[in-house]
């Protein structure tokens, strides 16, 4: 069994990056709200009560914070799926210089996607985001699966 | 390393909060079900033609129903970040006490958001509910980011 | 505690049927790009721009892209919360023989979901779907609860 402390070079090396892409997806509420409040568009009815405003409909869409709503989704979709994975794939005791490579590829692939996302680059946000993130998942899970397998 | 075992007083305790946790997301299908039953709005157009109703929109959207949905969502986003990063903090061995009230403040928080969102009433879904809730996350994040800092 | 590593048998079945979920939850990203692709409907105007096709405003609802997105969510609000309650479920040392059945229940049952709302199955997506996973979840929470209760 791989060690459960952050003494252990490769779950050390885990915790920190994890703890990097949590922060990342965390954050993106955060700019959702800051496109919120500086453009006066909010997600319910009484918010623009309470500033005496007229209300948009409840499905309103602004393009600028459904960029930083639709990032937010996709982290996700893959950063979340990473945090678990990635904890499991440590647990199988895999060669620590690929699984290293693997983490700091993905942290740098999502940092790039949501780049991409945010500013309209798709460049930064496919071929350097998305894909390799995913590749980073899929590789992961399928070491898990494989050396999980007959456990059915 | 803290020994994972329900006897060891704070995984014990991060335990049990993760639980309650994961039950009231979970609970939020089961709030919307019930308002698109009562309501009889359903996702799909298969489930109006089973029931010889005439077909909403797929897109279409109901205050209520968008109000459980957007909170339920809204528990991906902090929830999910929370049962992940608590349990890496758990293993970083903090101080029991901060870490015990950070997990009692945050399950509370979480509460008073949904109630809040539900509800209509900004005071509990953001001075009481979001705002602690985040703190929390971020402040547990960054003792775990801490603690793994070095191992790049 | 449950000993973490492959050998012990019911950690072994959990990670097996997490890698297998975890997978399925990964591809639906890949089929709601296979459909995007297909249909050349495209989240984002740059995405129009750079084919040099009449973008269609970012709110667009494609019925078929709109099923997978869903399901995907749906996988998100269900296959994550097992992926993490499961593991702590694990670490309650449940019955070995009943914990098993719950993973391959659950597994199935996910797999219908899926199968049902994209095929547009009630069935399929209901009564041998949602439901079956969702008391799965339910019944592993109240587990862990009560094996933690007493940590306040």
């Amino acid at each position: 069994m791989a060690n459960l402390t952050l003494d252990e070079p490769l779950f050390g090396t885990f915790v920190f990056y994890a703890s990097v892409l949590a922060m990342k997806t965390l954050f993106m509420s955060i700019w959702t709200l800051r496109h919120r409040l500086a453009k006066k568009i909010y997600p319910l009815p009484e918010d623009y009560e309470r500033r005496g405003l007229k209300a948009k409909p409840i499905g309103f869409i602004d393009e600028d914070i459904e960029r930083v709503r639709r990032s937010h989704l996709n982290d996700l979709e893959n950063v979340l799926p990473f945090l678990i994975i990635g904890f499991l794939f440590v647990l199988t005791e895999p060669n620590i210089v690929i699984a290293k490579w693997i983490f700091r590829l993905f942290t740098l692939a999502r940092f790039s996607f949501t780049l991409g996302y945010l500013n309209g680059i798709p460049f930064l946000r496919g071929i350097c985001g998305f894909i390799p993130g995913m590749l980073c998942n899929v590789v992961m899970t399928v070491m898990v699966m494989r050396k999980a397998f007959g456990n059915l």
